[in-house]
């Protein structure tokens, strides 16, 4: 197979888009559309749908089919999309790489299966098998806060062997394993390494890792691709200026309210007042409480960035 | 809805069946056939499907459907067949349940959505919903260590209110936790609880509790029938006689190797090998090595309890 | 060594005291001589000190070795007292365990250090080490809640052959954990094990274990032993009956509060109200609220079992 | 209390200095002298004594007092000495600070009590009374993989406001606890925070910390001062540089060996063949095996670091 330069060479920016839902089981088609016209505004590099902040694994299959399709039509290959196919169960990951791959997708990104925990072993066979049946390049996807299972470094390592896996996502927040394993890939330049966490962002390109598939792009775009430039220019004090901006989004709009879910309910409730789309969420989901809105309401008033609004 | 009250009042032995496949996504028909007879032979109570014994979450979404019409088929009304309908996604859990009350299952039976984690009051609301629309009364399904998240005991107490669902089975070998629950639901004789480990099966049942949803009941199911019935008439002696061999199966077949994966493993391989069913593992399991497959043979060759072999 | 008989059948309900404080720095005197009595009084079969109930971490030692000497002053042999030697550092383990020899106490008991994990090799080399070196016999408490490290059932087996180490107390509260160690060593009845989460008691004493390390005997020591005689004697329904009262103590006294000292706080609060000792706590625990206070003044009125007060 | 200015402007790097022993209840003493003078010789900005590395928590107390008068002689007022005096038991923490203050030692380090868990109140209540009664100013040491208990930013935050708290020391390895606090904390450069492990030194320097206490600076104190230096300055290329040398020490020096202690035993038998101290360790700790020592005699061979050697 052979990848388009473009993709091989991925870095920087790439927002894992929240999922724009009318109803829990419907897109915000409207919604879907300006967000992604938002966010490829803000200068991105690539576009993760259906991660974890995409609320993925809480959605219909059929919704997931529409949503790969209609982002894959708007985006128009303007930028690579990549799309999230962790599944718990091998037959449904494989049968919707192919629908990506038929609807134009570029690239496809995997978790471990997250139900039963499994071997550190099973885990390299499991990608290795999927490598050899998927239409598409694959990205893993090193989130052990939801699978429960780590993708062990040795494990990525030889991963990266393997023809057709071309990258890795880390989300589990755990800079000692990131900062060993961007080390030992080191003499990989072909294999980009991206980190979840936009709080730990800064850092990260700093010390020499690719990108970031940070949730917080949905909404600022500009400001993460800025952080990102400055940090890969390695000018640390204007990285740190642009940081700060990161946390205080953290802690207003993710801290809003607690849980795993949190991040995804402070930004679709900040996308929504911001005009972009609406903040309906998947079951279980509730949505945030009057005074939770107000911390983030009061934080989008004051915050020192302009958010484009294309209503 | 007018529920059976063979159901209403389940208790006993239901055993979470193993899926027999013949490949890791077409099932093992005859193997399947055979296992259900000689489990209904055991004098079990019940049959309980598509649940983490199961392999469920590994299954594709035609599998199960088949694996339902077919074991509600074979069963033919002799026992109650409740059906696993877990999911991350709260569509897919309704529509299988749909299929699972067209082919004539008796109950479903449902844990938390598992990917993300939610508050208690998510989950109480999640509840609520699905007993709404579901076709059929609902058991729930506490097992922190595949879903990272408790249904926690004041949770149970509030669902219990709800019409639709019936009991729960807890898999969380804390008897801390199952022992104060129990209590708190003593006045609901008619919420039976039943628990998962079946190490604490003989205390459990011996302390008050209704049943037990006992894997290794898919190769002894008389076993586990002999020990309830002990411990549920207060013989506390005969109780910890059948318990010796109850915690020997678990060192020996479930203790063969390790991960979350180790009794599925290890309780298909001696059903194998005792003629009732295929050792076929669903991804990304691996078999059983050859050292580990040793100790189970032995086992099995010492074991002072007759395996039934309807070959 | 030859240890009295007395100790080497230990079996039965041994009361964690909790250590009645003046100030955090000094013995409430009269109230440690009320306790005795009181505890002794309700027929319990031996007295451990210096346990986690009684705050053993949090107290200087100078204090340690005041209580040691009254505690065996006042029991006067008429049930063998426990030590707990629990340290970070072996040499101050040796150095408390030489000073209770003296002062008469019969055996020691001691969990892994804590601050550091070991490997279990390490554990087992170091209970080795110190049971040749202690002037006293020794039982190990398995309390990994508290100090991080399990003592596992393998490094159990190995232990309990080693001369001077004579049983174990096991505070998990992981059934699984315990039932298992349980059977493993049912060739030694020598080697008694103990359970600490009085919650479990009744369960554990159904199956065969030999005793609890209940707190609540502190406060109630006939309800336990009245609890571990049903249990032993295998009256499953009186054992249940005994058992809802272990539970209410649980949820009301212990639960009054969160955090792992909320037994502590608990029980020491429900003791002063009962006029046995005063409620002081240890640094840096804070005493209960009034609305928690209240929720225990509340039980101790309703409760159905007579607290003797000996003011 | 008027601190020296020197002490409240701490910065760089201070390490955790190892306990040199000659038996695991005696110092070794020539070794304890060398390796004072070798770290110091590194350009090191202070001294930490009786810290993790120092293995505190596993040395009898008359050890500890004895380290304490020897380090403070050695050291000669040249740079400040650090004197961790955490403890279980508040009176013993008193204790020993009065020894240090007593010996000429400038500051205290202490982490929460670590047997039991208490509530953040709680923690900030014990760190405000000890303030009051400890003779030297403290830093705070936030460690919850030893003790369980993590000081939460928001304690950190009034724990800064109080008169003799000056400083805190995170071993959490949470790069989104410490970026988070660092941010918090921005309006408190009097407030210097220093990270422990030192895999995560470059980026939390180059994001604007203020020092390092840094185990690997036992053995190269010129490289983690150098780095330090280099990251400070902003100079990204130049701390990226260094920092692979930090890594390859992780993986080769502390990675010899697994569980809590590896870092102690790699430094100890690296300390040992470098001509410094001896290697010998606390109990219950086992020297490393043969191979385990090779990987280290490998990699101390061929690291392109000068070690001084001055037996």
């Amino acid at each position: 197979m052979a990848y388009p330069k473009s993709l091989l060479q991925l870095n920087g920016i790439v927002p894992p888009m929240v999922t724009p839902l009318a109803d829990y089981d419907s897109l915000d088609i409207t919604g879907l559309e300006k967000l992604i016209e938002h966010i490829i505004a803000g200068g991105v590099n690539g576009l993760f749908i259906l991660g974890t902040t995409g609320e993925a694994a809480a959605l219909g299959y059929q919704l997931r089919r529409e949503l790969i399709e209609r982002t894959c039509q708007q985006v128009n290959s303007r930028i690579p999309v990549l799309v999230g196919i962790t599944d718990t169960s091998y037959t449904e990951s494989v049968r919707l790489a192919e629908h990506a791959a038929q609807k134009g997708a570029q690239a496809l990104v995997i978790a471990p299966p997250y139900y039963y925990t499994a071997s550190q072993d099973e885990l390299l066979g499991y990608f290795e098998q999927l490598a050899k049946e998927l239409p598409l390049p694959l990205f893993l996807y090193n989130m052990p806060g939801c699978t429960k299972m780590k993708i062990e470094r040795e494990t990525v390592r030889q991963a990266a062997n393997i023809p057709g896996i071309i990258g890795l996502k880390d989300s589990s927040a755990d800079m000692m394993y990131l900062q060993k394993l961007r080390q030992m890939m080191a003499n990989r330049p072909d294999f980009p390494l991206f980190i979840g966490p936009e709080e730990l962002l800064a850092e990260f390109i700093l010390m020499g890792g690719n990108g970031g598939i940070s949730a917080g792009a949905n909404l600022f775009p500009e400001l993460y691709v800025n952080l990102y430039n400055a940090a890969k220019a390695g000018d640390a004090a204007a990285t740190r200026e642009l940081q700060k901006k990161v946390i205080q989004i953290s802690n207003n709009i993710y801290g809003a309210t607690q849980h795993g879910s949190s991040c995804i309910k402070g930004l679709k409730y900040a996308l929504c007042i911001s005009g972009i789309c609406s903040d309906q969420l998947a079951k279980p989901f509730h949505q945030l409480s009057q005074s939770e809105q107000k911390i983030i309401e009061h934080f989008l008033a004051e915050m020192p960035v302009v958010v484009a609004k294309r209503s």
